[in-house]
């Protein structure tokens, strides 16, 4: 069975892991206090081409949205993002556990429009008695969306303004940032982000690290005593030094961009191999992340073979099938699936 | 300025007010431990023909939704109600705040049926890893709606029975539950309350009391430890008695029901006026809340003698006015504001 | 059985509740917003002589507590106080459930001193890495305490120059604060209050009112959205101008502080009496709570005419006993209980 | 610079990491649904002598300990623990941010008794109005303690009882098990703890994995749901399978005993060299944490090539130093440290 279910069914590229490896009998300070973190931190700073950002790298993405969000917010502070939204579908309700309420808009192919910002704020601004209904003061969203696609620089600039015009704040999540920043279908950089929104983070877990996520704080009222969010959450490791090795690592020499290039080449084969072999797609990505409908016995077949992911089902006789690449991908397997979608 | 925004205008109803005078030396347990309030809970018991259930009187609505829904949820749980809920909308978040997502489905004239339940069950019950969303365990509904507008037995009898057969809760927010029940639009009776839900309260704050609302607790998981919870969330009153006396006196002889009556009666002659004046409702209701869609000027001319509460927008010609009427609602004030909308 | 075991056995005074009677047929708009709760922040403005200051009138003790303090403090900021502290022991919780720990450090008759806070402050600011403590935030205090004893004015402006000195707020509960203030063991005058900590409240429910915590925003970091903060945590109520006419009544022609006056020599008598007939104090209280040590024998004795507290057990065979008086305790009651006592 | 300052200095161990790079580009299921994660619960399970216990593997010590704790309390439920439990200094008021409150008690070298227990259980039931104060619900103890110290078996079955007459559960923190089994001063084996507690975990971070802690949960009332509560926590790590290879590895061929006692063995000799050169001993200590009183310039010398921790001031002459050893601890460096100690 070749697997294309997720991007997260390896370990990590093998020079990260080699890095572990040759830094295992080091003995270095705790708490992401070494000098690997340290490293880390100032090539994300370069690469971001902003000096004045905080930087910190937190273990899974669940919890970096939920430090980040309940960091930022009070409990009468609402966050704004689409019903796709990984946070509103696929984290077990975090974000309202620790006190928020999200309130979630119909996306389109995956994504948020500042006009739709702008109409849940004027709902939410009674003149009398604004106090009745949460403050919406964060806008969420996902850099390239749950479904793959991309936001192009326009699209993310409107959505600050209004933040920006209403006192709120933009975050951004970039579990597969990669991914997204090499595609064709976008033309932010990723030193365009600082300057775009009051956070980020840049996704290590789905992009060659056994596991990391690195946050950017741009906003200095969300960098004030954030390491106590982070203890407190439960994200900050003894051996922080694990996160700030991969980051280093992966940060060195364009590798994280490179592999990023990588899965999404193999994920464009396979979604032309699904278009010419007769198949719609239900989201026009290009990113890592394809969404291809197929008839329900056409995925059982796949299914036999190569592990693709029962996304949702699209009616009673078709199912959304979920194809993933990663950094991990080899060329071979790519071509055994092509292969295997020309036969069909 | 005569007043129709709301139905929390006035104080309590008189007897209420005479039984609060006539005990205040009186010196009563705290906490709600007095004789009046046992007094209320037997004759809440009687009314809904069962002696099993628990009563706990709390002070406010919002209070009682989030206390009863927090205690009854776990933090990865979640509610399901419609998206004009008024725990959805107009209570600051508070469910959210103390841990529990809302799931909000469109309402239909503010009500919710048992096929969205199902839908939202269905979505949320992934066999291979349902922990990655919350698991809906409470269904929120209002009787009458935020929209005046009623239940019938079989629609809540439909959506209990999805609840039950699901393992969840059916919670009904009663905070205008006389001016429901007295409707035309319902064959629901107090007594068959018990029957059909896991918990309900019957709202006094807009029905003839000062403050307080009955909650009336059907389900044994939902009794255990409930006054640890009232007192953690501030619905504890010293002088709980208060609470005692206005529920033991609006229940003596059918008052509530009484009162009820009559504001349903006047408002159905605004609703009567409107229509024959040819404006249109906004929802069809037969309760104490009335919806009519005003052009703007008309409501603005309206305001200068009667206040009515501008509920939205209809579009940018026209606004929805809400107008209310209470137990203490006088037939010589409804008399002049349907001269004034003959006059028109 | 005459009852002197807590201090809100009756209704509210008569003139409290005349002035509900008067007013209850009157329209007022709702959730504080009204001309009664207008008026009464005007005399406590006037009283306080500070006319900066925000003050919003809640429903209860416990409920006043977490919105003050919940509003105030980040999830990661601590609260110092007594371990008799009423949030510590007799609220449930309430402070953690909604996510700020308590630390709790040995109280002298009641009282916390500026020694202790700065001792707590000195553990928790470790330089290496604060983040694995929480950080205190603010100090609460009680006046009068608990045990019904007091503070001078130095010893809270002591308290409140460590707290500005760390960047801390102080928060004072006066759930009795007219019972503490006329009495001869403080200097402190109301005026003094806001130039002596950043929040306090005015009790009500224990000195006149049927219920109601009048709130003294005096810092201006606590102000801003409180309201929204009152809303989500169920103290904003509907009919909000009954908070408002108590106090408006309660502040008329200095009521609120003849009435404490009136508690407190009655509690003086009745601690004399106990003095006289050769028993110890628990505490030595000048206010309307008076803590005597009693052997169990004499406690169930007068048990059986007059209702004290058991407060706790002092050994196995004394208990200690409290009396409250208040403004609605009569003078025949008390010559009755001390006609007793002379006779034990 | 040799460092003893803390038990977190180094990677993993070499077996530990070896399978982390052969096993790197397998494909597995993500989110713990491994075979690594499969196997390794197997061998806890047979460790154990249990096959009823439900083990899930986290991330860090905070995360577990607020996991299992939010997810085993409601919200007016309490923990007992000792005043240096870890949960109430360093973990920065992690459960109370999630709502539950921490009731501590002075800890004698370390540890909790049974009848401390018992006495605030005593306190917290009032008969007339227990829903005044929390509910004590869970006793949190650390085995071995935060002083390096260890409980004998008949103590923690002591505790145990006192949980079991009272409804309450025993939850012991492992952060060090092995350590602490291994130590001459308890005569606990592993198989013993799921007959003595409700819950407890294994230790990894701390005892030669790179992170990772495997929660067991004897208790069934704490097994239902309880990966919702890991998802939520934001401890279900995408790939697992890192932590479930780690404790495979670890638990294979007694590995984790095996340098639990080589680590304990040099800590040993390192607190025979400090008394032997005249210092004393803060907390008499068989493991791998050793707390000696030194003066402060003896401190400062000894850091110049040796980091040790300062632990806590004992006086204004004398520091509390802590001195770790681990599985990475090596008999040269202890050898090192030990002539410097005898030169003093």
């Amino acid at each position: 069975m070749i697997r294309f279910d997720c991007d997260y069914l390896e370990g990590a590229h093998p020079k990260v892991l080699k890095k572990i490896v040759e830094t295992n009998y080091e003995q270095t300070a705790g708490y992401s206090r070494d000098e690997y973190t340290s490293s880390a931190i100032k090539k994300i700073k370069k690469l971001c081409k902003r000096e004045d950002i905080d930087v910190h790298i937190l273990v899974s993405g669940t919890q970096t949205n939920f430090t980040v969000i309940s960091s930022a917010l009070k409990s009468y502070q609402a966050v704004i993002c689409t019903d796709s939204a990984h946070i509103n579908v696929h984290e077990t309700g975090a974000v309202e556990s620790l006190g928020n309420k999200i309130i979630a808009v119909k996306n389109n192919e995956g994504k948020l429009s500042s006009k739709q910002v702008e109409k849940i704020v004027a709902q939410h601004y009674d003149q009398d008695s604004p106090e009745h209904t949460v403050m919406p003061k964060l806008v969420f969203i996902t850099l390239p969306t749950e479904y793959g696609t991309n936001y192009t620089k326009k699209e993310i600039e409107d959505i600050y303004n209004v933040c920006k015009k209403n006192d709120m704040y933009l975050y951004i999540d970039g579990a597969r940032l990669g991914y997204g920043l090499v595609a064709k279908d976008t033309d932010i950089k990723i030193s365009d982000l600082p300057n775009m929104c009051d956070a980020f983070y840049i996704g290590g877990t789905k992009q060659g690290a056994l596991f990391g996520e690195a946050v950017v704080l741009v906003n200095n009222d969300l960098k004030k005593d954030f390491r106590y969010f982070i203890k407190q959450r439960g994200g900050l490791l003894a051996k922080g030094r694990l996160l700030g090795i991969q980051f280093d690592t992966l940060l060195d020499k364009d590798l994280y961009f490179t592999i990023s290039k990588h899965a999404v080449e193999l994920a464009l084969r396979i979604k032309e191999a699904f278009i010419n072999a007769g198949f719609k797609l239900k989201y026009n990505s290009f990113t890592n992340q394809q969404f291809v409908i197929l008839p329900n016995e056409v995925f059982e077949k796949l299914n036999k073979e190569f592990a693709l992911y029962k996304w949702e089902k699209e009616d009673s006789k078709n199912v959304v099938a979920r194809v993933c690449t990663s950094w991990a991908t080899t060329e071979e397997n790519v071509n055994k699936l092509i292969e295997k979608i020309q036969k069909l």
